[in-house]
């Protein structure tokens, strides 16, 4: 489940209100796109924003239209027990596997991250995926606290952040993982203009946020990648600088939001306040960039 | 309302539920100690890991404590209708004023927080308390953004974060903020290690952390800050350096939830997990900082 291309769309607001319509529309397209998985309520999906009435449906939503696709569903909270109660929805709606960020408010020691995780372990029945996002979390995870929870039972899988560098930095960064992680736990890239060179330095899958979105123009980077093809990968990689420009300026939430709503995909504005999406000349570079990059197709 | 010594009690947590028995005995506490306002759920009081429920009921408890104290209550949280109800729920127990700080998961662009304060602010009818602590929401407040938000109506104070440097930063930063702010709005300092030099730099109020667990040994402190007696008030103030010590090495919260336990103010563990008390080591020192300066009187 945790190899491949992995997908996170949107949550669509709308009055303060998920937009399950369109957000069923954004699933039925990622199924199209041959997508191999699904990551609800990520980041992307503005997890944190949302009650657990309002993930409760969402994830309803996913599971009604992925088709058998397998459904990874962000578990986050700031406090432990809110989490377990997310992780018992999530299983309960039929999630495959969820998803954990070690959210923050008050600063976590190593010491609570790992009882988080040990907390949460306990409970589960389906497969773990720790989500490592330091820019969001502002936990940074040591490679003792990766390998003790990695250990823990249950987890699948290891989210990382995008690794800067170039592609021997990735290869070190992603061979110092695979020294302390168990076999069977996969590892996958984040940032999407990372994530071609993530690849290629041997991770299993990316977890894409422009993908739950533009999912065709990320396949178009991932089938080289997962393949081993070096040369066209970082060609069609290379081939969307100017979107991971925009990614780097304004994140890949607000970007993904007003690629959503200048598709039509979802109605602007998109996001819970008070994130606002990008306004004015911000906004045109983006609808010039995809118009450019051929990204509306 | 927003001068002088302003305390906030810790929010203790049992078997993951709010104890409001012994929380309304913090209240008393700070009532007999002759506290000029109470701030509930401020950070010490772990408002961001509380559910509307638990937080309308700690807002109760403390009104019926506080024995006509003024009561601050702190409605942060990711998402500004959840902030909006919060505020609103906040009012009908008849807090005397609110306090906000930007809470983030996305990092917030000066846009967001600026449209943060101009939706909560329209519907309020009690004064707001701007709260800018970056090192729990991340957020960076330019003098500009201070500017603008400090001009929207029902803003009466702003709740700054502690001023590291010693007097002559500490009367530069509060002198910059005089000249943007408008006449009316208080300055608060927080930190509590840096707050004599913060009143005596010409701040309003000191919101206190420690304060809200032991108001007496604060106490002495800001009476003679706030009487400009200041080498009474420095050598207060130093007299505790070894409790900022501990404070700077790990965090307020956890100093004051373990000045809490070993007082018997609450039962431990009193934090909401995943956030773990101190430790072993950790824990003794402060139990012998304490013992060593007095504080358990």
């Amino acid at each position: 489940m945790f190899t491949g291309l992995s997908t996170f769309p949107l949550t669509p607001i709308r009055d303060d209100r998920v937009d399950l319509g369109a957000y069923g529309g954004l699933i039925d397209r990622l199924v199209d796109a041959g997508a191999d998985s699904i990551g609800a309520l990520g980041s992307t999906g503005s997890y944190a924003y949302l009650d657990r009435a309002e993930r409760r449906a969402v994830v309803e939503t996913t599971i009604e239209h992925a088709a058998g696709v397998p459904v990874i569903v962000g578990i986050g909270a700031l406090r432990t027990s809110q989490v377990l109660a997310l992780a018992a929805d999530a299983q309960a709606a039929g999630a495959d596997a969820v998803m954990l960020a070690p959210v923050s408010y008050q600063a976590l020691t190593p010491d609570d991250v790992a009882g988080l995780y040990e907390d949460v372990t306990a409970e589960l029945s389906v497969p773990l995926v720790v989500y490592d996002n330091p820019a969001t979390t502002h936990v940074t995870f040591s490679l003792e606290l990766h390998a003790h929870i990695a250990h823990l039972p249950h987890v699948g899988a290891l989210k990382i952040p995008p690794i800067a560098g170039g592609a021997d930095a990735a290869r070190e960064r992603v061979q110092a993982l695979r020294a302390v992680l168990p076999e069977h736990v996969r590892i996958g890239i984040s940032g999407d203009g990372f994530a071609a060179a993530g690849l290629l330095a041997g991770c299993d899958a990316w977890f894409t946020a422009l993908g739950g979105t533009i999912p065709q123009a990320m396949t178009a980077i991932a089938r080289p990648a997962l393949e081993g093809r070096t040369a066209d990968a970082l060609a069609a990689s290379d081939r969307l600088a100017p979107l991971w420009d925009l990614v780097a300026e304004h994140g890949s939430l607000r970007v993904a939001a007003t690629l959503a709503e200048h598709l039509g995909l979802v109605e602007a504005p998109c996001l819970p306040r008070p994130l606002l999406g990008l306004r004015g000349g911000d906004r045109e570079r983006v609808r010039d960039v995809a118009e450019e990059l051929g990204l509306t197709g």
